[in-house]
């Protein structure tokens, strides 16, 4: 009998794609692109089936720990979260997931999924996943390899070689993104996409990392073997991790090896690349517009019209892409999705902070959204979980006022504990050391006004904090 | 000699094709579209030459007088402020304006000119008005007319006759808005653009408008006979102008008269009839970009781009206009100015606020800005002029925080008052009594947080109000 098979989410990266709506501080993966779950949600729910998988290992950057618990307990479902000190490549990260699995079960069988993936037929993807779990027992690496439905440039594509079983074929060769004419050639020829999620047996990839770039392997072996548990997470040893070479696991392995295979997926597969691919995917009115949020199209057809929060209102166009953020407005036609990266290069040279940063940021204890800045005040909406506590903290330069609008808040001040309830309000006055918490059992929301001649994040002087932050 | 022509300013409109800058709450001629001034106030100050002009009349609906007595105080010039209780249409306004002028001076020479116009060479402009204005004082209505420099088709236009002295003539013919193909002709045949701008002699119009429409002059006469000083303003006789006939001055008057002239505006006009005029009246990169406020183009050329507060970024397009207001983004190409009004007849369809209201509210002490709002609490920033004085009232449904973040606040709250420093805050209440006054020197600033089950501005128990309003 097979194991089951071991999947392995890897969430750490920080597209650009999809900006205003994916930055630094939550990137796509994270983000409910279409429907309630983001992307890494559904990834989870996908890999839930217990006939098929055994709990998921989730990979991701230590920046997006509490991002990924919250949305791993708002699915119920429960995963071992490695983070990683420091981001490497890829082949670093698959060593990861290898040593994991091995320390889980010799004979241990590993899928490496990406977390910002869409499928559309979960029955099919199981069942590709099961098959290919089969081939992988057999000492090979199966890649996943997509049916084309256009000539497209962006992805690298895989040509299939002679028959190993029913549906799966060696590789007989990897091949880089092409230009335009190539990549009719390869539809012509059969060639599949490599769509980067790949199942294989451990003991087999711990051999071919071994033998081809022990530089990633053996740090990265020590560093599994060092790993501390950090509150829910287990955290990779920093300084053997930080050793590992930078290298992408295509070129570390897969274009070497001669255990690639390769399973065809005709589940319904899209990276969600960009706009268009958002589109493509979403639901649209009889003239093609998709549109979430207040947005509305007068003369205008297959239109992509998101907003979070203001009126958007577009006429006498097609073809593009209006996102609309707190903060930022994205206005392209939707072909032009590779434009974007670029933009996102242009404002981040021109100091703009929206290029990297959300206005809304999340943290283990809750979020908060700045809604009004001045010369010499800033107006925050916060919202506490139930249970959240703040850190023990105190600011140099300015002082706050908090005004409860729903919930109960438990506020330490210097030595006294005070408990402020709806429509109250206190006040924390320069250098006092204060701290916030929801004792309650729902959200608490409050409405903090800070005053000072500085209101920079730098200005919170942490003395002690439930999440281990420094 | 000839006396000083009185200009009248019309400044009553509200249209909706610079939306959403400009709205019902807000309309354009009173906005800042190019530059520092808002379009009434170059009007304003275009018509200070006093060789020339006698201190205006400002004809507006009551609606705006604060704004209209805020922006004459920012340039420093004084005038004659008339409110008209209701709408009507221009004749009706013309009819004031000469009435008022009569009362001044039985020889009276009057201009009327539009409070959202935009006049380049400004030497041209009064030289071009003491000319009309000579011509005039023989009994003449004399219109301005503008060569047209393409075959418009949103236009009114004027066929000239024989001439009555250089660069004036009779009218031949008041023609409607051409098709494309009249338009073309009409531009062959030396035709001229109606500006809606004229000048005349006030005994003259006064018969004319007795001989054509008594039941606009009549009911007028009275309601200017019967008008009553309101603070700085002149509130004409509501009863008696309501029975003034809507009709427009070119329909009573201009196409029936036999005195009618035409002199040629060569000072370079422009109505900003839409966001197309904006950007042929902006400054441009050299890829005919007008960009205002935090805008990026990559790859795009002759667009407008303007942002009061988020970032806007633009791929790829050309000729297009992206307006970003604080809650509402417009995207159009330039040349589709006339669908911005059927899109705002389409969102106010479907009930949304953006349509017609401003997200920050001018008032005679100040101004406010809705921040932000949840189910229970809304957070506004005020701003409190030195010496303005918030009317006394109450809530029934909320209570309120006010936190002051610059000046100082001076609060009565039932039987105190209070003064509230900066970085201090007071709460007021469910129900009790209370004003808000800026006694200082410099502008006040607070942040209020409404909390309660009703925010509406109609819970506002107004008991005194300096600005007398109901």
């Amino acid at each position: 009998m097979v194991s089951k098979l071991i999947p392995v989410v890897m969430c750490g990266g920080a597209g650009t794609r999809l900006w205003p709506v994916s930055r630094d501080t939550m990137p796509k993966q994270f983000i409910p692109l279409l429907g309630q779950d983001s992307t890494f949600q559904r990834a989870i729910r996908l890999l839930a089936n217990s006939t098929v998988f055994a709990e998921p290992i989730v990979i991701t950057n230590a920046e997006y720990r509490f991002t990924v618990l919250e949305q791993l307990q708002a699915v119920g479902i429960s995963a071992q979260v490695v983070l990683e000190p420091m981001r490497r490549d890829s082949a670093a990260a698959v060593a990861v997931a290898t040593e994991f699995a091995l320390a889980r079960d010799p004979n241990a069988i590993v899928g490496v999924f990406a977390a910002d993936h869409i499928v559309q037929d979960s029955v099919l993807f199981v069942e590709t996943c099961r098959k290919a779990g089969v081939v992988a027992a057999q000492g090979k690496i199966v890649t996943i390899g997509i049916p084309p439905n256009y000539p497209a440039t962006g992805y690298g594509y895989i040509q299939p070689g002679k028959e190993i079983s029913s549906g799966v074929r060696q590789v007989a060769a990897f091949v880089e993104k092409p230009d335009a004419e190539r990549a009719a050639q390869y539809l012509l020829n059969g060639f599949l996409w490599n769509s980067g999620n790949f199942i294989f047996d451990a003991t087999t990839m711990r051999a071919e990392l071994e033998a081809f770039e022990p530089h990633v392997l053996e740090p990265v072996m020590i560093a599994v073997a060092e790993a501390k548990p950090d509150l829910d997470f287990l955290l990779l040893d920093a300084k053997a991790f930080d050793q590992a070479k930078t290298i992408s696991i295509d070129y570390a392995v897969m274009e070497r090896t001669k255990k690639a295979a390769v399973i065809t997926g005709n589940f319904g597969w899209s990276d969600v690349g960009g706009w268009s691919a958002v589109w493509d995917l979403s639901e649209k009115d009889t003239n093609g517009n998709a549109v979430e949020g207040r947005g509305y199209v007068l003369d205008g057809s297959n239109n992509l019209v998101r907003s979070e929060d203001t009126l958007v209102a577009v006429i006498g166009l097609d073809d593009i892409a209006v996102i609309s953020t707190r903060d930022a407005v994205l206005v392209a036609p939707k072909a032009k999705a590779d434009k974007v990266k670029d933009m996102v290069t242009l404002i981040t040279s021109k100091g703009e902070a929206e290029a990297g940063v959300h206005r809304e940021i999340q943290r283990p204890w809750g979020k908060y959204l700045s809604v009004d800045m001045g010369a010499r005040y800033q107006v925050k909406r916060i919202t506490v979980k139930p249970g959240g506590i703040l850190s023990l903290q105190k600011h140099y330069h300015r002082a706050e006022h908090w005004i409860v609008v729903r919930g109960t808040a438990e506020v330490t001040r210097n030595d006294a504990t005070i408990v402020v309830h709806e429509t109250e309000s206190i006040y924390l006055p320069i250098g006092c050391v204060h701290r916030l918490a929801n004792p309650g059992k729902i959200p608490l929301e409050l409405i903090e006004v800070q005053v000072g001649s500085y209101l920079g994040e730098d200005d919170i002087i942490r003395i002690e904090d439930v999440y281990r932050r420094s």
